[in-house]
């Protein structure tokens, strides 16, 4: 089983940013975290990260018969980005997993919405780290 | 350690109610499900259902000091109860995590809002069964 | 053939409260005639008065397989209670009529909106204690 | 007694237009039950369709001193024909009677608000043809 | 000089209808003032009513090289038809003043939004039969 | 018979300000002409403009008993000024005739809504100059 | 085939109203142009302007079983009239193509809404007098 | 005099919950303090807190002809629960006093809207413990 | 301790002003109201009334050290004054209490909001000329 | 003449994605179609299709002085790009025009508004691949 | 050159109002920096401060003629005087910078709307003491 | 001190598009000008434009520890970025400034609504390439 990570604009900054929503850690340790959990699960994994919408488009679109599934990051792009929308729903072969490390809910009204939501399978948000495993169990539990 | 898993309204007849939104298991066969998730996962594990808002408050005040978290499935008060949001915030010691079987965000307008969201942990809907699980494991992670 | 007559909110209070409204005939009087147009259209006929919104969510529920319909005045639950609109909606099989005695158009803004008419069969309102004779005869139609 | 039964546009093409929702029966059939339905009930009965909003408004003003009532399913107008609602408004001494053979809260949004209900009497919606026959039953309790 | 008086959907119910808004002048006698303004301020005058927005386009098109100016009253027409506007706006060498003999934003609130005057030169509203007369002042002013 | 012309903000600038709109009369001008007016209407006429919203109202409270009308040409306080609004309720024996000059629904959106006319006895606008002889007419018929 | 040119409100005044928006050419030679456009397209036609909704409802309705579609500029109808769409939706066999001779997004916020667009098959809106041409080429590429 | 204090959700927790809006004082604390305002103000006080909007609606309906006035902290029944607001509009003679122990003002969105003010007498807010001893004085003031 | 008690826009009228609302006792009856109350609530009072939203503030910025807190009733600038607002909370070590005599919610939308709410130490209203006794009540409470 | 052809981001996926909305035809057919119909129209005509906002953008700069017009698909970056919209508007002596092969009226509501409209001579909707030759049409008609 | 610094309501209070914000910085030593700044910018200058929005109109106009232009900070009046708007459009020929010391946008939603921004030359906003000097040089700028 | 320029989509294109918004001063023109501020400021200057969103956030992730101030003209992105803003935010030891050469708020409606302001320093517009001198003299003084 191939599972891809793909994680949106900005996210490459955590552990530099914010800190008081994201926490300490950066990029690279929150990423070899991400690795032991998919391997753990049973999962080949890779992980994408890109600032561009464009770049996650051709990505997920490169998804279909190569990976079994998708967990989904999509950061601020999450509240605005319909061709992000368009693009998962034109895989819908390849279920994904949208997820956020913070509650959004608890965060700017902005952010309460999410345009991606309703061509995802389900949504995790809120445990920091734990949100990327928690989805690999979903994802496992969906396939 | 012990948790409490809180249902809402009409949750008594899943497997009955809307089973191309719900599935087919009904709730007892779900209760089961959930136990043994959570013994597997190290939690004594009570489940209690109500289709009354003032029960599901009670129970939420009574668990201070009793419980070390909560899986709360609010159903349709998810939508509109600001008093069931007072109770999670007035024992905010007991980390509370939203959860949904199904993806709220697929389905009517009046589902994509929450005032229950700002003040839990986290949120995962549209597992399923399955999202119980992940909830548990999700209070697991934040214990 | 079984109905099953559920009245919401104040309705125990009508011929008491705002009598310019509700008419001067006080709830057991109305119940009566209920009772009489119910008989003469060929029902049996149960009325449970609540005013509490998980008593009328039990009622509901326990209607499966012991009704043929429900004629419903949800009072002012009309107006936000999805937990209400999801019990309607998780026994589809008794068909379900909304009614008003008051025309509901001609009163204040937040009665204009009915969060239960989506999974009702019908509403009838503004034809007083006539409302409930005419919801009679209707679902005496659609059975 | 008298009684208008006035049908708005597109109402002649019930049975033509849109089967499932309005059902198989077309304008013809519909009228000759209204007729029945009107006569078991003691009316002498007028039934007059047009697509034009001005000839229902002119058919309600000639109806003062002429008809005890209007039965009026005003088709779309219903939803932004405030000419028809001062219509109806002006001949307040014939009390009118709002109806609609689908439940229109179960269809489009436009649908769900009606600018007529204010001035009409009562509103009954969504029992088909049935709709008609309840609605005169109605006026024969308000008269 | 020529002027055409324009009246609207149920303006001929004036003093029938809801006499505590419009008074207990009828139609009749107010046509017969109209006249008289007009006469006294050196104006031909010409009055047409009418419940159908089609036959006030046909006349407000009619009206170019006809009359020197339009005092119009479109009743609740004022209120959505768009198409009476682009009727207004395709005379504009024809000046069209808007009339309301009630004061319109005592009223209802879809009374206060009016989507022809933005094309007319100007409004008068809430002197009663007096709008009629101070119309046609204005238009002479403006001519 | 006396009439009190009130003139709130940025009325003493007409004819220098935006003269697009307001034409090229400068204030004196226009005072003079409403002098002429008022008197040919048989009105002694006191003029009065003030930038100060507080002196407006002071001015609206101390004509009772004073004056037996007023025209009112509250400039930009018309779209937000409620205070204005009650002290107009406030001397509701003396009637007010809300006046514009230019024709506010071809301006600003901001500009279409008034939050005084509820409380005048009628509006005109649209008519430059000649707006405030129709107003002073008006009030003639009035009283 | 036959094709039935269906031309609302105030398109009659093409060429008279708004050049800047509509041009210069007058009405009659637009639809000497349309007959070109149909002939060429190998298409009978025939051109129905009205002013009236209730007639363009009527024509709709007539279109059954005679015409192979509809080319349709319902001129401000189309921002309103639900009467309108329902009488295209009640013809569906005859397949609708919604026409506008300017680009109505570059024009008033009103006019940026359609209400029959959800009902037509497509929308041309945009080229003036080749806004038909384009269409008549679209219907023969859905026919 | 009879005085009947109702309490609603959640105002069971005060002292253990979110005590930076609510301060240290307990339930039992400011109960007590609620009796000894009510008996200095020559009024026999009953205090009743229930979590469920169903007891509350009992509650209020069991005054009439039992207590002179009511004090209402409805907690964030508040905000939405028309059905309790139809409770009080049903025991008019019995005068009910809207209080909040917090400045709802100051805190989120959804706590400015009370659905209950316009049918209570009046509305005391941000005083703590001492918003319950004025609102006993201003039922004095009332009776 | 000194107390100013600030009353704004038309509160001089009242007695005079909206009798079916106010009451019939006029300024002068009531300031001497207010003075007897704060009297034997142990304060020296100042009454300032203005109709100047500039000298309300003024008299604001000017109690910083002269007045141990401020009973406000700012009339109509409550609903938009964001200029007062500022003002209050220039001075926020002077508490300052929202009193209106009539019950607003009861009254006009625009009336509902209030947005000096949010820089208030608490909000009375609806009790006449008894809101002022409570406040100064209150304000005791506070200092 | 030469024509340019830009498309946005998943239209690569025509004929793979959702295709009981698109059809099954994937876009090399679709492109050879494109490139047909162009050379029949007389244009030299230039495909390019990207997920790229900016490289959309650049492209569209680029077109200045090297194409006659643009055909512009912008895929979902029509509902929100405005950086898009400023795009076009740069290249104001190019003309662009902007065509879906959906009905996006028929589809999810944020897909009713394009904000790219304003700024592009016409829009062509609803015709599958044949809306592509139909803009070409179109832009032979412009040119 | 003459340079008019305008300061509005509450602007006195700098440095003792809400210092987390504005800094500890009284308005004395503000406007003795103003003072500096205008003199090195080659400005001769006046600072006008009020709390009063007529004061501020009466300023405004006085200055045709007199000054080459104004740097204004209106304070809250920024958010609703239209009043004050249409004063700086009557003076046009005078060119008029809005400052705000703080970054209105971080603040409440409130001030995130500027009605005067649409007549003003360009906006500075979030610089503190500094926003003075920079709208000195943009006004030297555009001079 | 080390200063970054950058630029959003479209500004490559200024003085080629809309010329009347943005003058005709070209792209290299408008660098040069900045540069030559940017040396006399005391910054060394690196412009970086770019059409893509993606490009934008690399550059402002890559700036920590490298420049001392950003100044940023996003271009459209303004209004609906919500990926840069996180970038800007990620960012926050390197102050940002938020520029636009027109005044946006007398533009189209949504260019009024900034989603990046509430993260920077400061905003300036309205004053043409001017607006970036002003702004590297507003982080010089933030620095």
């Amino acid at each position: 089983m191939k599972l891809l990570v793909l994680l949106g604009p900005n996210l490459n900054m955590v552990g530099i940013r914010e800190k008081s929503i994201y926490g300490i850690e950066n990029a690279n340790t929150i990423n070899e975290a991400i690795k032991t959990y998919a391997k753990s699960a049973g999962f080949e994994c890779d992980i994408f990260q890109s600032n561009h919408e464009g770049d996650l488009i051709d990505k997920i679109h490169s998804s279909l018969g190569v990976y079994d599934g998708i967990v989904l990051n999509a950061g601020a792009l999450t509240h605005y980005s319909y061709a992000l929308r368009d693009a998962i729903a034109s895989v819908e072969a390849v279920p994904t997993i949208e997820v956020h490390m913070s509650n959004v809910h608890k965060r700017e009204e902005f952010r309460h919405k999410s345009v991606i939501s309703p061509v995802c399978s389900g949504v995790i948000c809120g445990f920091g780290k734990d949100s990327y495993r928690l989805a690999i169990e979903a994802l496992k539990g969906l396939i």
